[in-house]
């Protein structure tokens, strides 16, 4: 894993994945305290950054084993990622997803032309299912994030941040990224350190699920103790990847952690002054950048991982008592 | 008022005002029947193009002009977009707003460093308040939509449509826009008739508000029975400007109207697939794209031409029951 394979999948997604603007509001950095430079991956296609680590590594494999197609597991962004890249490459694509996955999700997924096999959560193995039918089909697994193509194409958002910050005049900040895995913290990590070593990539994670802000602490993989019962499920993983954690290791500051009210604020904020629609796991690296005792610099650069939100949790985050 | 004004706003506005991106989602298009293409300027500077008239016409003014300060009259977006305007070149500005204009928008207002001045609908004359304060302190009064710089700023969003288009291959297609008073349109419209001439501009309007649309069909200026009643007020206008309506005459399609509630729809799909806050009159051009019945070819472009709604509206649009 290199920066020239972050390189190479920037050649490959040029024309497909959007690049997406650095935005700012006078608003923000008053509420902030600070400055705060918003890379805003909701505007990515299908809605999050995802679209990007998907097309890498689907462009990347050999025509004739790409032609056979590709399954991955997932209920969310990664689902809608990766069935969409294939879609456009003209593949098959399985997803794996829990029956009790919502509906718009598997809905969506299907009308991204991909195939979706649902499985009881209580009573059959999702890893064995994925088995079978990867051996029946000679189908390719795709992971969410410890996969090294998976990787370089989240890296790519990571070598715009660089480009966008250059061109804003901007050559020190700390880069607060949504953190799940870590194939999107890695990647961009893994970019700035190559190209804007003074941005210092910083991820952020739902409070009571930070293991990767403990791993980097402690030097070593630490786990969640929970895997349910926050509203940030697209950025909530049992512990940081096996490729993912060295690279954030090395190139990573110290994590964040930021309360579910401060992610639902945040949509508020984006909702108000950018008028973006973030999700819950999508909005915590604005909610850290945007408290004013967070210790962090004076400029922030924060993205905005993804906005496939329910009406109904928009419609909770834009009902709270708005803060200032 | 010609295309060489547009360039020049263009050159004045580089590096301030933001170019938007052109976006697309693969169920729009499903939607719709048809391809759709987005030009959100609801993500522009102060949430909508108010703000590209609005820097284009205080970066016009000879300097000594321009430090004595600018006075507009509005309780919407081209109150926000001046007062930002004014506020970045470090001059004065006075906005003339009713004083049951939302809480919000004056609030948005004086943040960014505008003079309010309040006044009762019922019992003063907005006209007379604003003459006297122009005369007093030596003002430039910024118009909404009838000035020929005003004009030339909204038209720069024309010139990144017709860049944008032909970088995707389009040379054909209804660029659908939101239409008030026209100075958006007529710029667009101009813009395109320069450089995209395959560009046909539409203008876009409220049922029941489509002053612009029933002018063009009767080829003289014809104005609208009502002016309040409707949600989608940032675009509600007595009727097409002088300077505008000869420009629409000149280079524009028929107008379209929708409903209110294909503007909620709209919304709902704005936020469920492109993940942008559009506001009800920021959302008709899009609402007439994705009529299937409507009268319009393989391709159309979209503006959003703002996202400045409040919640319980946007949560309005989001609760209505989902078409499709």
């Amino acid at each position: 894993m290199n920066i020239d394979m972050i390189h190479a999948a920037a050649r490959r997604l040029a024309g497909h994945a959007r690049r997406t603007p650095l935005l700012h509001s006078p608003f923000l950095d008053r509420v902030a305290g600070r400055r705060v430079l918003i890379k805003p991956e909701c505007l990515q296609r299908t809605g999050s950054f995802k679209f990007r680590g998907a097309w890498s590594a689907i462009s990347a494999m050999a025509p004739q084993v790409r032609a056979r197609g590709v399954i991955a597991f997932s209920s969310g962004n990664h689902a809608q990622g990766v069935a969409h890249a294939a879609e456009c490459h003209g593949i098959p694509a399985v997803i794996i997803m829990p029956a009790d996955a919502p509906a718009l999700k598997i809905a969506n997924t299907r009308a991204h032309g991909a195939e979706v096999v649902l499985y009881d959560r209580a009573t059959e193995d999702r890893d064995e299912i994925g088995a079978r039918l990867a051996r029946d089909r000679s189908l390719t697994l795709i992971k969410p994030f410890d996969e090294p193509q998976v990787i370089a194409g989240q890296g790519t958002t990571g070598l715009e941040i660089a480009e966008q910050a250059a061109a804003t005049g901007i050559d020190r900040a700390d880069v607060l990224v949504c953190c799940g895995g870590g194939g999107l913290t890695s990647g961009v990590a893994l970019a700035c350190a190559a190209h804007a070593p003074g941005l210092r990539v910083r991820p952020v994670e739902p409070q009571g699920f930070d293991d990767v802000a403990r791993s980097l602490a402690a030097g070593e993989i630490r786990r969640n103790s929970a895997l349910t019962g926050s509203i940030c499920d697209a950025i909530i993983t049992p512990q940081p990847g096996d490729i993912t954690f060295p690279l954030m290791a090395a190139h990573c500051g110290p994590g964040l952690a930021v309360s579910e009210d401060a992610a639902l604020d945040a949509m508020a904020q984006a909702f108000l002054r950018l008028k973006l629609v973030a999700e819950p796991g999508g909005a915590v690296a604005l909610a850290a950048a945007l408290d004013p005792d967070a210790d962090l610099p004076d400029t922030v650069i924060a993205v905005i991982s993804g906005g496939n939100v329910d009406p109904a949790m928009f419609a909770r985050a834009l009902n709270r008592e708005q803060p200032a």
